[in-house]
This record gives C-alpha cells, structure tokens and sequence, in this order.
C-alpha cells in the first residue's frame, strides 16, 4: 500500500542501495581496508574542536529547558544573528536575523524555499550534472525539473545559451550548486553575471519573478583561495540554501538554513511563508543544541587542506595513469570520464579492484564517474596502484 | 510570490502570531512574573540528568567522525535496537531494529508515514478536538482530513457510530493521538477494541488497508499508574509515530521515531519507502548526537509528577472556581469549557487577567479552551486568584 509516487523511488533506491550491499560483502570478503569507497560524501575530517568544547560547554552551563527547548520555528535569535554577522563579515552583505532561517540542513533548506513559492506545473532550472535530489525535492511540491544538459567541453560550467531558451513564463526557479556536486569545479563572478543578466531580462519579459537558489554546502571548501561569489549580490531575487554538514563536518546533526535578502521580492511575505513552510513540512525547528552550537562556532573551520591535498594526490595519480579528470576547484569529488561510453560497465570493472565509483547517469550525465576523495589520505595512497591497473585495462 | 496553498496558512499563522505578540508585550508591560501564558507546549521539566551526561561522555569519548555523521537514513542501528527493545519489554511486542526509523521528531514522523502512503484524494480521519496540523500533514500530500466531531457528553472519547460511518472505500488512515492534545483524557482498551473492530469489518468490506496511525508524544506522561494500550497488539495496520519532545523534555532536538511492524501490510516494502520519504522529504535523518543520546537515555524518564500535581492543583482550583474542566488522566493540557459559546470572547477576557489560552476553535472545538500547564507550579499557584476573578465575571 505504498503511494503510487513513491513506486519509482522505491524501484530506483534498490539499485542504489545493491551497490551499498556490495560494498560491505566487499569488505567483509577482503577487509575493510582493502576496500577503496569512492562511493559517499560523508566527510572523514572530524568537526573542529570548538564544536566539541561548545557542546560541552552548553549542556553543562545553560538552562536545559532553553538548550532543548522550542524556539520561534525560525530558529534562535541568537544563532540566527550570528549567521548573518558572519555572512556580512565576509561578503558585506547587510543581512540581519530577520533574514536567516535556520533549518534542518540543506535539504530541508531546499523543500522549505520549494514549498513556499511552487504552484503545481511550475519549473525549477538545474543545470547537468546535478545533485539527483533536486528533482525528488521539486516533484514534492508538483514542480517540474527542467534539466541543461551537461558541457564537457566548456569546463562543466553551465550553458548558458540553452538556460536562455529553457525560461519559460512557467519558471519560478533556477537551482545552482556552487562549488558543484559532482563536478568540483566553481562558477565564477563572470559566469554568474551573465546567469544574472538572463534572469534579469526574462523576468522583465514576462513579468514573473524567477528566483535564483543557490544551494551551497560547500562554500567553505574552495581550493587555492578561490573566490565562490555571494550571489545575493547579483541578482536580488536569490534565496540561498546552506548546510554545515560539510563546513563543520556535521552531516549527521541536520544543521543549515536559508537567506532571503530584503531584495527579494516581496521579502516579508515570504520569510512568513518559509517559517511556516518550516512547520508545516514536519520540520519544526532546525535541532536545539546544535543552533547554540552554530551562534558560538560560526567562525570555526574545518581543514579543508586536508580535502585539497586528497585532491591534488588524486587528481595527479590519476591523471598519470592516464584517466580525464576535470581538477576539482572545490567541494570533494573528482569528476573523471569514463574511457568507454558505458560508465556502468566502467564502474563494475573498477569493482574488480575494489574501488567503489558512482556512475555519472547517476547525476544526469552518463559517460563520467564521481570518486568521493573525503576519505582518509592513506586510502587515497593505497587506491592509486589499483586505478593504474585499472586504466591498463584501456590505454 | 507565495505559493497559493500556502496563503490560507500564511493568513491563518498571523492571528496565533498577534497572540504571542500580545503575550510578549504584556510581559514587557506587567512583568513576566504577572503573565500567565498558558498557551504553548513546551514542557518546563528540564530533561533528565541522564541525557546531559550521555551528551558530553559521547562528545568526549567517540569518534566525532561518527557522532557527527551520516548514518543509514533510518537511523543508528544501535538506536533502532535500543528503541525496538524499550517497547518489547514494556509491551511484549517483538520488534527488532528494521521495524524502527528515527525521525526528525513527531512532526517528521507522521509526514513520513503519510507521504509513504497516500495516493492524492485519499481520506484520513481525525477526532475533534485534535492537533490542528494533522490537517496541514494530510494536505502536503493532497489527501483530505475528514474530520469526526467532538463527543463532550462521552468525556471526548471518540464517537464510534460517527467514525463507522464516516469510513469510506477513499479512507487511507485514521490518526488518534492517546494521551490526547487538547483533552488530557487516554482512550482506554476497551474504546481502542471497538475501533480496531470497525475498522478490521471495514477493511473486509471494502477490501482496502486501513492505517490505524497512533500519534503518540505524550505515552509516557499517564498520571496515576493510568495504562495507555499499545494500539499494534490490537490492530495488525498499526503504525506508531512517537517523539522523545514531552517523555525527555526535548523538544526543540527533533527526535522521535516511526514504528512498522511486521504485522502490518507489506511491512517489508512499507518500511523500504518510508526510510526513502525520510531522505526525499528533505528530513534526511534524524539528528545523530542525540540518536546516540536515545540509543543510551531510552529508559530515562522525566519528572511526570510535577505535571500531576500541576495538573491536580489547577484542576482544583478552576472547578472550586465554578469552571467545568475535563479531568487530565495525561499529557499536560487542562480542557475547559468555555463559560459562554463564543470561547474566543471568553480567552479576550481572561486577557484583563492577564491569563493567556488558546480558543478551542484552533483544535476544532469551538466552545472550550486549552490551558497548557507545563508551566512552574508557582505560576499555576499565583494564577489561580486571577482564576477566580474572572469566573466571577460569568458564575
């Protein structure tokens, strides 16, 4: 007695989650550490060491009944201030807490803002390859995804002639994810600027308003002092959806929120609506402790040098052994072609050696695989030898 | 540009809103030692001491890596485990882990089950009075809340003739909430037998599946060695939706869980898409620090005696002042009648007093009001003479 649009879902997981069951058989049957998981995003850099010392810090000092408690189902005052401190700090915005949400991290982020403004029929924008929730999140509110295909040729950056032709007067929202999943590379200031331009120019067109959703888990994790550009200040109609699952390296703990900037359209409203949109999704609340956490540890890192030198070391071997690999300028995932057109059967013979890939069909763009290098470096060490004996199978 | 199903909320939210808004600027006004808020649930018992020390020992003593982390989307196992177990010894159920998803709270948990079953247009049936977003729950996936009408002259236990009838070929599930939110009563056995009856003999004549969906956050606050039944021994379509918010004081966390026996219909299949409706409905997980606080707390109990002896205090006070009151057998809600028909009138008077509760027209039951008394013992105490003031307004 399964609802009828969780059948395919159903249907689709299965496959997904045999690749899972594999990789335990596999580790089982060869040991763990002989068992090279590309396959996840779950950072392997643990959380910095103020998270540790806040959450001790509060559970032992503040009123238990606060600390637990409910709060305005936008979330603590204080967190969300110290949210939009950081953000002005760093991007001279002009945000105050009326403007954040927090939430319960990016993905309830994504369905707070997709609720609040999609009417059935209407479009969101992604641009190939893209994280394969977003359509999951805008068939939730009866939206339909409309996808760009993918641009191997121009650096995996978005096309943005064919976004032009894709507006239609039934678009209400473009999503990008900046650094990208699965590509690891940034959209930079010019390319965002032209992405403006066009959105500026349809909606004056048909006098709609599309909003930009830059959905931004990794932000922090930009390589070499890269410039991920804040773009509210771009195109006022941008709602941005933020996690510290890999900033903080807190997956688990469902921690991010939302901005809507006063020059949104018709802002107030809709910060309302999301606030409700929060409540009614099931949501609540972003989780207690962790808001407290967050107003404390807003300005704390993780060490991204840690992902960058994984990176580097695996792009380099890699590249050596003669695979394609787009050089990841953020994010944690190195985005490789498959020397065949069937990625599908690539990936099931890296499994020979052990090493679990995700094909790209997976992200809307087939003939690539993503490797998840948020792994410890020795794994990346000791995989290297593997894919060389796997790129002699075809160079 | 607010989605059209969300502007009835939005219209809907600014009048609780102005209500807590009032609360707040009376507080500034009077003191708020001279307010008496009786509106909202959020429970003053602190959470039990257990809970705080599980906090800080597994912050300082595990992998971060883990605490912090993604896990399976249906949670730890070692917390599923702890859970499955919990129940089978205080109910003799056979659980095991698989029957259990953790859930972002009670609100994520009923979301999960019913984005999990419901095909658009299908039915779900609630008794008034009721937890007023159960019909917000119902509408996310376009079913409909059918709604069975308050029974005062059989102290609020559901009218069984009316439920029969309203059963129809489109009934997908029946929602009770035992002990209930606004009432304060606990169905005993013997109503939860006739109900499982009727819906068993519907099932067969119409040969559909009927979901008995149990809500139930306040189990654990039973006053007086009262039994709440454990609705899956009764009726094999049973699914549990439960919250760690009122039994742990932790509310504001999100923590709960689902409940899918093996009894149930196609469980197998029921429990794959309800961990999948946990991911795609942007919940994720439940948050995992305090999953691993569950997997350690799940005996711990908080302090139910401090909402006995509220509730008896209150009871006493409001009846010796010539209310008629709904005797509390659970949770922490007082049911009063109003002295007049239009009970929102009666909640503007008790504003002149300073006294603060919600019309029961927020829970389908025009006529009463709901005085929450999870409160300090001292504001019930002070609160009583302005009790009594304002009944002699009407007595």
């Amino acid at each position: 007695m399964i609802s009828k649009r969780m059948e395919p879902l159903v249907n689709n997981n299965s496959v997904i989650r045999a690749m899972f069951e594999e990789g335990k058989q596999m580790a089982d049957k060869y040991g763990a550490e002989n068992v090279f998981d590309f396959s996840i995003g779950n950072p392997n850099v643990p959380a910095p060491k103020e998270v540790q010392e806040a959450i001790i810090d509060i559970v032992t000092n503040e009123d238990p009944v606060k600390v637990h408690g409910y709060m305005n189902n936008a979330g603590f005052p204080e967190t969300r201030a110290a949210v939009a401190g950081n953000l002005n700090r760093r991007f001279g915005t002009k945000f105050t807490e009326k403007n954040i949400i927090m939430t319960v991290g990016a993905g309830s982020a994504l369905n707070v803002l997709l609720k609040t403004m999609l009417e059935p029929g209407e479009e969101v924008i992604a641009f190939a390859p893209y994280f394969v929730e977003y359509g999951n999140y805008v068939a939730n509110y009866d939206g339909k995804l409309v996808v760009i295909s993918p641009n191997p040729e121009g650096g995996f950056m978005p096309k943005l002639d064919e976004f032009e032709g894709a507006i239609t007067p039934k678009t209400k929202a473009v999503i990008i994810n900046n650094p990208n999943n699965p590509t690891g590379v940034i959209y930079p200031e010019s390319v965002i600027k032209e992405m403006a331009a066009i959105m500026e120019k349809k909606q004056k067109e048909y006098g709609s308003v599309i909003y930009l959703i830059s959905d931004e888990p990794y932000r922090e994790l930009a390589y070499d002092g890269a410039e991920v550009p804040y773009l509210t200040k771009y195109y006022d109609n941008t709602l941005v959806g933020y996690s510290y699952s890999k900033s903080l390296s807190l997956p688990g703990e469902r921690i991010g929120y939302v901005v809507i900037p006063d020059e949104s359209d018709n802002a107030e409203e809709f910060i309302d609506a999301a606030t409700i949109a929060n409540r009614v999704g099931g949501f609540v609340n972003a989780p207690s402790l962790i808001q407290l956490v967050i107003a404390r540890c807003v300005d704390a890192k993780c060490d991204v040098a840690y992902y960058e030198r994984n990176g580097k070391t695996l792009y380099d071997g890699l590249t050596e052994a003669g695979f394609t690999c787009t050089k990841p300028q953020g994010a944690f995932y190195m985005w490789m072609k498959s020397p065949i057109p069937d990625e599908k059967a690539f990936v099931a013979a890296g499994k020979k050696y052990n090493l679990l890939m995700v094909p790209g069909s997976s992200f809307a763009c087939p003939g690539y695989v993503r490797i998840s290098y948020c792994v410890s470096y020795d794994q990346i060490e000791r995989s290297l030898p593997k894919f060389k004996e796997l790129a002699k199978e075809y160079f």
